[in-house]
């Protein structure tokens, strides 16, 4: 028998998200994509293109969880350092892979346009699996537990589904929202009485801000479908009951 | 004279985020809004509602960097625990307090309207100071060197706007992007020279993949206006040469 939780954690390599010029958008791609194969994404950390805290984080959590993700730093340019951090990280040295080197041959056509910027894309760290890349060419990197991805949102959407069916999850987790037309303080006292019914089903309440109006958003999620369709149940009678009362 | 650099790290309090039901985009607002004080933000951490995990992550981070924020888990229901966390984190009680308490009853003008739910929002942690909020009532705490926010994008961005002419920051950081429409392998060896003869801009390459063709954003950031311009001209130089031999 399996464990029942499998966990992972997603560390986001990238100045371009600290700095605030770019929105990540991976997070919610691959916790998505996790939930699907009942692995509960439980940690993000987003950290700059610096050797040891790359070197330091991936040992800190490799240690914790069942999986770990990065996104960013395996390009060709100065700052790109993780496949080099991932290769000291794990005590091992970084080498030219030929394997590598064919899918950059393969995507550039020809071996003379395989600069010596490119061809650094070609160094993995020694006993790193390759991650395909179909978009442009240079892979991404299985080593242990740590899956190394592009930063480019299509191109590790594209690694991340690759990897998708490879990996060992738990029950899924399935999520329903019940909507209130109320400010979130209106349904806390309810709420709370509903989640200590249930032990299996977790309660998360967000408040939203709409055209001058406060609703509130509550999510519901569990492995155990019964549960939660009775749970879900419980929500909307006490919410439409509010609703009518602030009529 | 003060010190060149400050620092400060996020820690986002969310399961919504860590379950990809919802996009961060706080992250970005506070990046940008620190960057125009001085502050660097140098970390980013996505935790779920759980207090173990959120006082370790406070303690560990507070000792670390300048300022720390949160967002998230300030709200009036059972899965909101922050200020409980922080709290303890603190090593202080958590205490109703007038103040906070006031702010409940101004906006929701009569004491009357201030269920249990509502009046957990006043209790704060002892020795905190209040942050206003001007949306929704109820107040973020300011205790130490951490600032609690809300995690509502609209809430959180007005508790900032109060924080930021409060906070002690370094030379502002000046970003200039150049962009280059060719892929990043073609660029990286020349941004490579250019970047060891510049020691106070930092270079970032930011791969981009638009309309089936990749292109290229150089990020150059100094706090020294005039080298930035001067690497900024440099690196112009070389995307236009290397635009020209490709047409």
């Amino acid at each position: 028998m399996g464990k029942e939780t499998y966990t992972a954690a997603l560390i986001i390599i990238g100045d371009e998200i600290l700095s605030g010029r770019t929105l990540d958008k991976n997070t919610q791609y691959i916790a998505e994509k996790l939930n699907e194969v009942g692995v509960q994404l439980a940690e993000v950390r987003i950290i700059s293109d610096d050797e040891a805290k790359i070197v330091g984080t991936v040992n800190e959590l490799c240690a914790v969880h069942d999986y770990i993700f990065t996104t960013g730093g395996i390009g060709p340019t100065h700052d790109d350092i993780t496949a080099e951090s991932i290769a000291k990280a794990f005590g091992v040295k970084l080498e030219l892979r030929e394997d590598a080197y064919q899918c950059l041959v393969e995507y550039y056509d020809s071996e003379e346009d395989i600069t010596e910027a490119r061809k650094k894309m070609a160094y993995i760290p020694e006993g790193g699996a390759l991650i395909p890349n179909p978009v442009s060419g240079a892979p991404g990197i299985h080593i242990g537990n740590v899956y190394v991805m592009a930063g480019v949102p299509r191109i590790m959407q594209a690694m991340m589904d690759h990897i998708l069916p490879t990996l060992k999850g738990g029950a899924s987790v399935i999520s329903k929202t019940v909507e209130a037309d109320c400010p979130e303080s209106m349904v806390a006292e309810g709420l709370s009485a509903i989640n200590n019914k249930y032990d299996t089903v977790s309660m998360g309440s967000y408040p939203k801000y709409q055209n001058g109006r406060f609703g509130t958003s509550l999510v519901l999620r569990s492995t155990d479908e019964v549960a939660l369709d009775s749970a879900v149940n419980d929500v909307t009678v006490m919410v439409k009951e509010i609703e009518r009362r602030m009529k």
